[in-house]
């Protein structure tokens, strides 16, 4: 029987600012992508998380951004190596005393915003969030998007690198994400989303903006949970792919 | 044989900024308070002064502060208790991957600045503390001040509390500390500081301010390492000690 | 003929997250505090605020607040004198020139959160706000609470204090607010709002908890703008208060 | 008589850290490229060098940077136009308090580190950096490299560009620098440096790496003030300019 993870970001508020609505999702997603205070994700909120996450056995991840609240995360910044490291597991040890707190512990590791897009292509920074994971734990699997420079380097030094796909997102006949920012590189039609999630998880395969069927390989998908109508595209995501016959669950 | 243990703040830096001699004073102290990133302490010292503590086989505090690099963690907050106790446990969590990293493990807790100070009264941020300590490993010692709300709290959750004097404070004949700012207050003769040391480790006791000799319950002493002259002092202090019979060794 | 002002905390936001609805809010208030980066306010929305503020002829206030961004101003800070006023210059002056840039100019000052409850009774830090509103601008009016430190302070020192009311808070006998966590602190019930604006604006007074009816001195009136239906009550606030006759209208 | 202006980053501290002499290289230096609080300068520090500046006759200038207190601003940023030009105005609006509190103004803006460098090529940053200047004071000269994408965009935009050089930095044929991490890119005799300064200043040129001797335009040399030693080196190079005929003078 196929089985797919459902992951989505979580935790994404600040003090007094709120933007992911954490309960609901996390009646959905499988594993949670928690925000570890340096895009997003203050320490009470970190901790309600995971709270949450373990009381419905859900997954809780470690996602892992640049350093800078003001740009959420979404500025590339060129952080040399060592601080990237150092940083990289600083974020993982804070989640975890929550993670453990609440019974669990962080499973995995997956990069946030413009950090996720620059470890694609960028070897050193790449080597860098794989070295922060090793010293966090040589035992965490990091989640990323296929041949990227990330899952290679995680599997170099002896991590499970785990794909994951966009069925929100275009993709080109390589298989690469369609650039934000050119037209169509969003699928904003919800039925659209729920029928490429299917045949993702079903098929490990999705049409390509060019019309072409290409494959895909994904052992997650990864939902979008800071857009109005988050949730209840979630929840139709979820529903398609059990009543399809898919199990929806952790990967690990 | 009566022993003592010598800690000190240390990884006081921030990026760009040093400010305690991480390097010497290891040579030193039993016990390392390490900044945790919240007054000070980036994520790359944090990892260098594990090492470095690691090697010499110093122990790992965590030194805990509210949430302040612009006031270096000196201003007292109202921080609500669930704040509070979640961003205790956020900095012990972070630390913790470093210690572990290299080979050893937070040993014990320090609140820093005006956080310490605050939870010799305050008893509902004592309170918060000690919960903070309780997420993130219930088998963590406090150190504290004789005598201060921090250290009730501490034992009254079960966890064990640890006293602490300084040789350079002058002491009422209450057995408190002169606040800084009144004539005295802080005792700069390094000879002083030496003699006094030698009587708070080996007599349990320290001359009032009044001249009156008081007994101080003191099972580490602690040296300070951001003044010039600092590290020169700190091991006057030490070679009095061992060379008076004192065994001078970490508290757990 | 009475007039009244209205003023609003705008612009509440940071980086990605939104707090405050301030395109709908401009359209009812005549004085639009604006957060300057200290507890919420990002460079980018400061620009935006001022730009629509003195597109509509709102004037533009700076709200100024303890640098506590992870606790939205509202943790109360020991902060020493000569940096609070060095902060809160800071502040208007970062605010002020995206003021000019707009054709219009900082033409007032307020406390933000903690802080403004702070200045009611603490002389010290009410005299460096006011240190702080003259290193910027001998000229600015400060906004405040009657009988506060703050604005006797301003007043002492040559500035105009400007008083306002809450027509959404509990009174007590003696004209002070009710403190927020006691029972009925805060009205709820919009149509007493609309109310209790409309008598605070004709009568300077306002019914106190003790069901006493009790003088209060506001030139202004402060709205919330981070609840749900905050734009809908201020607009009926306003219908109320201008077919009653009183003339809504900026204190400078 | 030929003149030149020497600028030196001050006052980058923040809160309990320091980092530069300023009270020293202020008795030096003819312009002062104050840190503004995104990369190291608090508000108590900006002040207190505006004071020291104005007291002197030493021009202010705003030296802007990415918000990056974590790297000292020496990280490339991809800041989105919109947000960098609003956060250089923004950093410009709160010097500009402190410098008229002084009984100056802001003379100049020189972008900081990671800043400083991206605007050499890139054209967006560049025009933004511009953008920034002119929302908030179209008077404003912008110091920089001959030959930078940001001195023409400034001149594109009618500000004035201003040039400057570097005696201790290496120099290709092309006139432009090294690259740290280069061998020889740093120039660390001090001799060399005060004689390389004279000959920049008086000839308007420099030997290059090559032994080439090349033209350099600048108006201004920078001296650099967080290194041992910098002081005098700065004494040393302002006697040598004195001594040799050079009026040392702000541009303006």
């Amino acid at each position: 029987m196929t089985s797919i993870d459902l992951n989505a970001d979580l935790g994404e508020g600040f003090g007094r600012w709120r933007l992911t609505d954490d309960e609901q999702l996390l009646t959905v997603v499988t594993s949670a992508n928690v925000a570890c205070g340096f895009h997003a994700g203050d320490a009470v909120t970190m901790r309600r998380v995971c709270e949450l996450a373990a009381a419905r056995g859900v997954r809780v991840g470690a996602q892992v951004s640049y350093r800078d609240l003001a740009g959420f995360g979404r500025r590339a910044m060129d952080v040399p190596s060592a601080e990237l490291a150092a940083e990289v597991a600083y974020q993982i040890g804070a989640l975890e005393v929550f993670a453990r707190a609440a019974g669990t512990r962080v499973s995995y590791v997956k990069p946030h915003g413009a950090l996720y897009n620059r470890v694609v292509h960028d070897e050193e920074q790449a080597a860098a969030v794989v070295a922060g994971v090793l010293l966090a734990d040589a035992a965490l699997p990091v989640l990323g998007l296929p041949g990227s420079r990330l899952l290679e380097a995680a599997r170099a030094a002896g991590l499970t690198g785990v794909t994951e796909a966009f069925a929100d997102r275009a993709y080109t006949e390589e298989g690469t994400l369609v650039p934000r920012g050119q037209e169509g590189a969003v699928v904003t039609d919800p039925e659209a989303v729920v029928e490429r999630s299917l045949h993702l998880a079903r098929d490990r395969a999705v049409i390509a903006r060019s019309g072409t069927r290409i494959g895909v390989d994904a052992r997650s998908l990864c939902l979008h949970g800071d857009t109005p109508g988050a949730v209840d595209l979630a929840r139709r995501v979820r529903e398609r792919l059990e009543s399809s016959g898919i199990r929806v669950e952790a990967f690990v």
